[in-house]
Parts: structure tokens; sequence; C-alpha cells
């Protein structure tokens, strides 16, 4: 899906540096769901993750993932976007944490100390739904 | 898990109205995610919701469901409940999605038009993560 099907009207959630919570499964079927921070690039999500933690694990296992974020200012306003780990791609400088940093409003974020297992996970949309 | 066992520095993200976004599991064993109202009840966290959604279908197939709240103030601090579904009760005034809309600031909310469908989601608290 291209970011053209995104519907205008909620695109801002995705573009605003607005806290959403990713929700995966885990290894034994169980929903899970945390806090992220994110970035819409061409089309995609992109999440900034470490290949050690579980999440990614259960990722690797069942790539679905869901996307929901809430505008704070009307929390009736939302989107959700489902899709699936598309790829898994090495930041062993940590600059993707870097970047996603200062979107969320770190002025000179340092690189972080996991760096050489810092990885971008690359989500495709597959459904947007929101109001 | 009793409510005296979650952890005191976060108890206030269950107590206090603020949003939380409700992972669940798909027919297909999709994540999904959506932001929900909530209250924190004997222990257990309580959700308005309707019998004839796909996300009820979906919980009495596979009962997982995490609820993920951040902080509005401070987004670093976060709670994630897992649990399951324990119990589905009817609410057929509407009078629990009345309780939960003043606690999200209607000031007189009327009874849902879907009173009728209405159902009462109890969730038990098997794990909680946080910071």
């Amino acid at each position: 899906m291209s970011t053209a099907e995104i519907p205008s009207e909620l695109i801002d959630l995705l573009e605003r540096p607005v806290y959403g919570t990713l929700a995966t499964v885990g290894h034994d079927g169980s929903a899970q769901a945390s806090p992220m921070w994110f970035e819409l690039v061409d089309g995609t999500v992109r999440f900034t993750h470490t290949s050690t933690r579980a999440k990614y694990r259960n990722l690797l296992r069942n790539p679905s993932m869901s996307l929901a974020v809430y505008d704070p200012e009307n929390p009736y306003r939302y989107i959700e976007v489902r899709g699936r780990l598309a790829e898994a791609t090495p930041d062993p400088t940590g600059g993707f944490y870097q970047r996603l940093a200062r979107r969320y409003g770190q002025a000179d974020p340092a690189a972080p100390a996991d760096a050489d297992k810092r990885v971008i996970l690359v989500m495709s949309i597959d459904k947007v739904i929101g109001r």
C-alpha cells in the first residue's frame, strides 16, 4: 500500500511525532502491546528495536504487526495500521535510533549503548482503520 | 493478580483516565490494536464493547489481551498489562458505557444507541511490565 492510500484526514497521526502502540503476537499466541517511536517512510512504518529482545524473535516467528495511534489532543481520532514485518535492517551505528530520538524531541541524541544490536523494523501496510 | 501487585509507581497509569491501547489476536492469528477506555476494578481491567463486533468474536476464540498505557505527560513512563478475557458481562442498559464516558470527562453521557448489544469485557491480570 502506498502512503497515498492512507486517508488524508488521518495521515497527520502518522506524520506527527506522537507515540504509537505496537501490537505483536507472542510465541504462545498471546497478544502483546508496547508504546513505540515510529516513522512513516515510503509507505512503510519503521521502528527501532534490538535483535536480542523477545519481541524481535516473536516477529520472526509471526510477522504480524499492528500500530495504533490516537490524537493526544482528541483521542476520538485514531488510526490503526495493520501489516507485517517486511524487513529487519541492521542499524549498527544506531543512526536510525538517533533519527527517531530527534523526531521525538531530543535535541542532540547520543548513539544508543546497544547500537551493535540495533535493527530497523520495516512494517508493510496492508490495511488501515480509523476515524 | 490483585491490584496490590501492580507496581505502586505505575498504578496511576491505570487509575487516571488516560486512553489505553488494547492488543488482541485476530481469527487468522494477526495482531490487532485499538485505543480503548478502561477502568481498573477489583484487580481486573474492564472495557465496554459490543457483542456484534469482530474483536468480541476474536476474544471468544483467543482470550489473550494486552493493554498498554503511556503517560501523556512523560511517554517514557508506560505500563503493559497482559491477561485474558475472564468474563463478558451483558450491559443491556449501557450503564458501564456511561460510567466510562463520565470517567473520561463527559459530564452527562447518554446511554449508547447500541445499549442492547453492550458487554463489559473483564480482563484478568496475569503479568505487568513497565517502567
